[in-house]
């Protein structure tokens, strides 16, 4: 077979190719590697959407317990293809097998689909809301069509879009999923199509529960997220194809969640620096180059004050960047795009520290990079200071004083994150009060004394935050149960038959302890 | 002063206006009402827009209370004003005193803000979550800049844009309101703003806390609901002027929240009318012509079997129609948009049975009508026979049989709400289980054996459904306190000290007994 095959209605088949396709490359040789995934057609994306519209209509019987046996076994299926799935990924991405891929990574998103399929079964999620005295009862309830999962390249397992978090939110609340393969690693997101495909049959799930492309014409890709019978969309990836996809998705009237982009401000505080200057710098560092620095939530901007300190603090982390080797880059366009952004910094008065280049040799590097500019040149130019350059890169501001601090703040977009790093003993605490309400408004998570790499899936993470970093302040990405929201319709019952209500809305507690807000109070007890 | 002044920064002032104006006009005899109001400039939008962001940050500082308090105060100087708002809303709108202005609608208006001054409060709708483990904590906070609120013409209090129930949501949710006065009630607006204003004085919140302005320019309005002060838009109203707001809001990535059509569907299942038909009949009039049938949740569209129970059903509907007096409608847009809505109609085969043309005389007034159309005709061309005529106007579809009722059913837009009439012994639980899944993707409430009109403001109402209806399948406009949830950020704070969080993430419980989800669990205890 010249193509790798899709898998569309329940069977791995032949793709209804454009004829073009893709094929994915080591990033740490530069080589291609044999495999052809195919460009899917506007026919295949049709019928995705149609199977996907048949699964919506079988699983308005199904129990709950189906989904949640699903993700388990699928989480198991993905433990059993452990070799295979480092393997490849290590061969599309370059990211260390361990303890990255194998240690870091994969059990990360086996527990996340496992913590979906705990959400599932346990109900509270979907905010069960009984009114006694008017009979009126609400609850989330899946969209009735598929949700389309594009994944990005940085996280081949954890956010692949057939087995992340996008993906494990949207089977939770109830829709079939249709995953677009990021093109970086197509085998990766096959291999993760065959373990859930294999869940799907083990667990008696409607076919088309579970569907994979490789990649679409984006015009195609704008057709599918307005689509009819679309539900919704999940998207992780660059700001260019993120807004080209809401725009189309908005249009038609189509919830569409994107995490875009991010370059993630960390405040150090003068009583900071006094403190624990070399600390701060080597955390800085750490952060910034964790998976070759192509983390979304990457530290990309400093800002702190431009004193001895602060010059101090610039030497430190230039003197640590340097000494460092770069980690390879997930592909050929990571060290094009750094130069590129690099090039932008440059122009509005950003000036190379240390690093700046791209680095020869078997894998795509870039040489570790720290930027100076000044808190004046920054606010002349604020947006253009803000393009995000994905690698160990970070551009520090010296600002002349805490005023100008506050200015560089309320000059921000909107992030995933904001770091403040102050005095431990409260020196600090009189500047702390001037920039957070500021930052607080810029960002999704805000943090204390510690880097914004490293997201936890717990149920109070927020990965979102205001546009552009995302499409909605409202919302997370990471974090289970509050991410399966995205993929929730509110379902309202006025004065609906007791026997038709769906089970968590009866007066009996389906499961005896799913929490639901009744008559104003959350309670575990029945009507 | 020529012009009626515009409550912008604190103060009742001469607005910058364009030099335009417009007037009210009073529905019951067709004579304009002799205040001019004006056409507010792009000026005094960045004005409006400046003072509203220094409400924000002066709110960061002040307590929950103070909102509580403003928004009980409000409630207590409209009741002080009730019959100046009585008697100029019905000078304006033609809705009769009583019962409809002062014993329905001003109770709900004062209840709805005190609901959302107890939900205030109380603090629970902010969803604190910690996960201590991790010390991550996270909540809803307000948006950081204000909310514009553009209210419909068809509730001059409960959804007006001063004081019904997206201004009590985006108060109650901490963030400073805009208000774009509807034009066909710009005096009521008006003596709505100053009750509130003198609220914001007397309860010490910041001057730019509640402004109003009358009209904008068209282009104007994309600009307020698309300026990077704004925190986002609640627009109650028509479809063509929601969909331009929303591609404007979209666009710059702002939230906006639209409620703008909706034609209610009502399916009568064959045993429903054996049982009771006239009963059926009779209410089905009664809320088609509630408010002269512009009411958001008026059953427009009435699907049964074309059998001659089916015949007896749209006999009865019609003779009930054709005996009552129509209502007073809102203006001169009322009976030339129900007239062209009902040309769509015919158009597209729907004969009219009843009614079908202006009423002459003092009034603005259309003659009650009903539509019937063959479920064939009506499949062929669904969309076009889905036009919302706002006014006492049902189209009955009369369909072959189940399997055509279901087809109808699939050929539904997203709608508000959705009823199933049955038999109430039982004879109809098939017929029901055919109708129901379909149905239940299509609108956000769905009812048995009740009609849409009547929407309860309790927490399980949903005032929503999908697009078109709304823009969202996830948000209600109406309940208390999930409405507010539309007007908040999602804040998480990691790592960050005990002492800078926010009263309702801190270990100790804020009230001793607002719900916080700990550890997964819904609880009022302590950390």
């Amino acid at each position: 077979m010249a193509f790798q095959p899709v898998l569309i209605a329940g069977s791995w088949r032949d793709s209804q190719t454009t004829g073009d396709y893709l094929t994915a490359t080591n990033p740490a040789t530069k080589s291609p590697l044999p495999e052809k995934y195919p460009v899917s057609s506007l026919d295949e994306v049709e019928a995705a959407l149609q199977s996907a519209q048949e699964a919506v209509a079988a699983l308005r019987s199904m129990p709950v317990e189906a989904i949640a046996g699903f993700l388990e076994q699928f989480a198991s299926n993905i433990e059993a293809r452990t070799d295979d799935l480092v393997e490849l990924a290590n061969l599309e991405t370059a990211l260390p097998k361990e303890p990255r891929l194998r240690s870091v990574e994969l059990p990360r998103t086996t527990d996340q689909l496992r913590q979906a399929a705990a959400a599932t079964r346990e109900r509270s999620w979907c905010h069960a809301t009984i009114d006694t005295k008017t009979n009126i009862r609400s609850k989330y309830g899946p969209l009735g069509g598929a949700v389309a999962v594009f994944g990005p390249n940085n996280f081949p397992f954890a956010f692949n879009s057939c087995a992340g978090g996008d993906f494990a939110a949207a089977i939770a609340a109830g829709n079939p999923v249709i995953a677009k393969a990021n093109t970086g690693h197509p085998g990766t997101s096959k291999i993760f199509a065959e373990a859930a495909f294999e869940a799907v049959k083990a667990t008696g799930l409607p076919k088309g529960m579970v569907q994979l492309i490789y990649r679409l014409k984006p015009a195609d890709g704008l057709k599918l997220v307005s689509h009819p019978l679309i539900g919704a969309t999940g998207f992780t990836g660059s700001r260019y194809a993120g807004l080209q996809l809401k725009e189309a998705a908005d249009k038609a009237g189509k919830p569409v969640y994107l995490e875009m982009s991010s370059i993630n401000p960390v405040f150090v505080l003068s009583g900071a620096l006094e403190e624990r200057l070399s600390d701060v710098a080597n955390e800085l560092f750490t952060s910034c180059s964790l998976g070759a620095g192509q983390f979304c939530t990457n530290p990309g901007l400093v800002v702190l004050q431009q004193d001895e300190a602060g010059q101090a603090f610039l030497n430190t982390v230039a003197e640590i960047f340097q000494q460092n080797e770069p980690g390879i880059l997930l592909g050929k366009q990571g060290p094009s795009g750094i130069a590129e952004a690099i090039d932008v910094l440059k122009e509005h008065g950003a000036e190379v520290v240390t690093g700046g280049h791209e680095v020869d040799g078997p894998g795509y590097r870039f040489a570790n990079t720290v930027l100076r500019v000044s808190g004046d040149d920054f606010i002349k130019n604020p947006q253009a200071l803000q393009t995000e350059a994905f690698g160990t890169v970070t551009l520090l501001v010296l600002a002349k004083d805490m005023a100008q601090m506050q200015e560089v703040a309320s000059h921000l977009e909107g992030n995933l994150t904001g770091c403040i790093y102050s005095h431990t003993q409260g020196q600090d605490d009189e500047r702390y009060t001037q920039i957070e309400p500021i930052l607080r408004q810029k960002v999704g998570r805000l943090l204390n004394d510690k880097m914004p790499t490293g997201v936890a899936v717990t149920p109070a993470m927020n990965h979102g935050g205001p546009y552009p970093a995302t499409g909605h302040p409202g919302f997370t990405a990471v974090g289970i149960p509050a991410s399966m929201l995205r993929f929730g319709a509110l379902h309202c019952y006025d004065n609906v038959r007791h026997h038709r209500l769906p089970p968590e809305l009866g007066n009996k507690n389906p499961t005896g302890h799913m929490w639901r807000f009744i008559d104003g109070e959350w309670t575990q007890r029945d009507v």
